[in-house]
């Protein structure tokens, strides 16, 4: 995109609102803006971003074998009586009647409504196991909303939802999205850990949390160096093979790792190598086994004709959250440093003199060549006003494009990460791009 | 996938509840369930199929010049006040009290919030033209939803927002829109025919619905044989030139084009090559000036230092609508024929005998060859099933294996749309689809 028409409102000041680095630098680099309370609108780097995320998600979803399909927001409350959760759920819930005075809901989750899917749909156990997931927008009525997309109202959540036929295949599922998380937040570029956590409204007996080291996080954290070690990606473990999946389990969850809320002196008084850190929950997964199923009347065939209630988990990652946490995790006084894999463009092409004809055919070429992911600062304006923009942006790459290299056929290449910087001619900062 | 463990549920009996032929098609054939009046979720071959319509939505759109950005369902009623259409909207606006008692509202459409968001971005005369869209949910409280997703309550809309200097910029605007529109049709496999409109409750005073043919549409349309001649995808008309804009606008509005609500029996008794047939609408384009602009105070330095009102108009595709309105325009007897573009899969693959070695090794090697490509009915089903279903969900292609001719290694090719078929080699029949 050039910038000189694009939608980037970029801000020199800090918005008074914002107490946390990701909510001040989002404003800041015009990834988003509030419409009301908690609520936002995607600007269109920011929208970016958010689809980055989502395609790794989704990517790592399909990987693991769930199937991908979409449940609307709008929910009926009948659903919700069924399990008992409608009375339950309390004031987040977004209670809505429409105009045939009919109780509806926006959807905070979606463990009701899939059962019901499921069992309109399934009849024998030859069809099991499944996961199913969707990435789509939930609604949180918070008390108050705060900390921008990090605990916003309406927001963006991947949940997936599995049924096995017993408590063996159950667990099998929920390595498996052990395994497609850890692979997604390496993609992300983040350092997640999971984390034995307290199960909540969801319910069931078996949870763990995925928190993302950040220097800013919301939560203190304890964990042993033996994380750090650990390769997901690895072509060690596979989806298809349960030993494989129970040995990653037991790769990530023997080492000692708990938020402060969970952490137990004793235990952390035997590991050997402590460390100490920040961290932000962006996932949560649970095994719940037959707590939707039972009462809401879910069962299959089984191969000798008795029915059986499968066994159930969900799995959940937030999306929107996930853009502040990852600038929670990677940024610095001057603004955002994104991973490769999300940031909104690879690079920035700094036009330090508008209207030189030697430096508007480098960025004209620039720009082409990099077919849609450049965004062209192309602004009249002065240079520092653009240095300072591209590096509150973070785009991992910046083309530096000044008169006197101009002439000579040259860039500047800076990577926003470390700071070094090259003169090199066009195509020698493409392929390092590239 | 395979569909042995998915959640394509087809059915053979005929919902009685679906009036028109895509509503009982999309249920047959699992696309979608319905969990709440005029709401669906969409399963996951009705996603892949809302997923492929989107994109090429978004990249036609992308190709115009317009930037793609997401606002939120939830909005604030305090902007609706400032258009003065919160009262006017009347009881299909799904009105909703948060927490706090404040007034909310779940989107119908977005003029209110781009306009609030493009006064509090945009300073000068510079940074204009702008075109903004997104892809995002709506409600529409329908008193009486029916016709499935045709005419459903949570329905999925691109509405794009153009903001111009004046009347000319905003002219062009309009008919890079009408352009893009016509490239996206063509893509989907359809035949749209941009008519006169009424502006109804958006307001203006220039408006055009696009109107898909399809022998079950909704609308009586009556239109000039010139249309089929017309390619919107051909090389002479360029979005960076006011002048093949104009050229495109004469060569598509000047034929005559009218549904029945505004059909001219006098212009239409001059018609030299008469069509008459039936119509789904599906776009839906408005020029309206500065009917949100002016209220609401946005403005822009001119380049004189005055200020200015930009120009709007407001651009809209039915993207949820178009799933059934392509198969209103592509079914048989048997059931859904899908344009290749927006097929759940270009093929499928039928194993008609389980079990039988010759026949699961070319299915197998099919399935791993058309890469995520290919729904591979590996069901323990018998073959007249597997015929009726393809059939019914309307794959572009259907690999057919039988064991008599796996055996000889081959296998046989269907084509769907004609009924088609030959005996041909593995790689014949990957090369054909391909």
């Amino acid at each position: 995109m050039r910038l000189s028409r694009s939608l980037v409102p970029t801000l020199k000041e800090t918005p008074a609102e914002a107490q946390i680095a990701s909510h001040r630098l989002m404003l800041r680099a015009g990834l988003v803006r509030q419409t009301s309370a908690g609520i936002y609108a995607w600007l269109p780097a920011g929208w970016r971003v958010l689809q980055n995320i989502t395609q790794i998600v989704r990517e790592e979803q399909d990987a693991s074998g769930a199937q991908e399909l979409l449940m609307p927001t709008i929910q009926s409350a009948e659903l919700w009586r069924q399990s008992g959760r409608y009375d339950a759920y309390g004031p987040e819930m977004l209670r809505i009647r429409d105009r045939h005075d009919r109780e509806m809901l926006y959807g905070p989750t979606n463990e009701e409504m899939i059962t019901d899917i499921f069992r309109q749909s399934v009849r024998s156990y030859r069809e099991l196991p499944q996961n199913l997931y969707h990435i789509q927008w939930k609604f949180r009525d918070e008390v108050r909303p705060r900390f921008g997309v990090m605990r916003g109202r309406e927001f963006l959540m991947k949940d997936a939802y599995s049924f096995d036929l017993d408590y063996e295949g159950a667990v099998i599922s929920y390595r498996k999205m052990m395994l497609a998380y850890m692979r997604t937040f390496q993609r992300l570029g983040v350092k997640a850990i999971p984390m034995v956590a307290d199960t909540g409204p969801i319910g069931g007996n078996l949870s763990h949390e995925f928190i993302i080291l950040a220097p800013t996080g919301e939560s203190q954290v304890y964990y042993d160096g033996a994380f750090e070690q650990i390769d997901p990606t690895s072509g060690d473990f596979s989806f298809d093979s349960p030993e494989d999946l129970a040995r990653f389990y037991e790769t990530l969850t023997t080492p000692y790792a708990a938020t402060d809320e969970k952490h137990d002196t004793a235990a952390w008084a035997n590991v050997a190598d402590k460390r100490e850190g920040r961290g932000i929950e962006v996932g949560h997964i649970f095994y719940f086994g037959t707590k939707y199923s039972g009462p809401m009347g879910l069962t299959v065939a089984g191969p000798d004709g008795k029915t059986l209630t499968p066994h159930m988990g969900s799995y959940g990652i937030g999306v929107s959250r996930l853009v502040g946490a990852i600038i929670e995790a990677s940024h610095d006084d001057a603004g955002i440093i994104w991973p490769d894999s999300v940031a909104p463009w690879k690079a920035a092409i700094l036009n330090l003199k508008a209207g030189d004809a030697a430096c508007e055919a480098i960025c004209e070429e620039a720009y082409t060549r990099l077919d849609g992911q450049a965004l062209y600062d192309d602004r009249e304006d002065r240079a520092g006003v653009k240095f300072a923009d591209a590096d509150l942006m973070g785009h991992p790459w910046q083309i530096v494009v000044g008169p006197r290299a101009a002439a000579a056929g040259r860039v500047e290449l800076k990577r926003r990460a470390t700071g070094e910087r090259a003169e090199v001619t066009l195509s020698d900062a493409l392929a390092r791009i590239a």
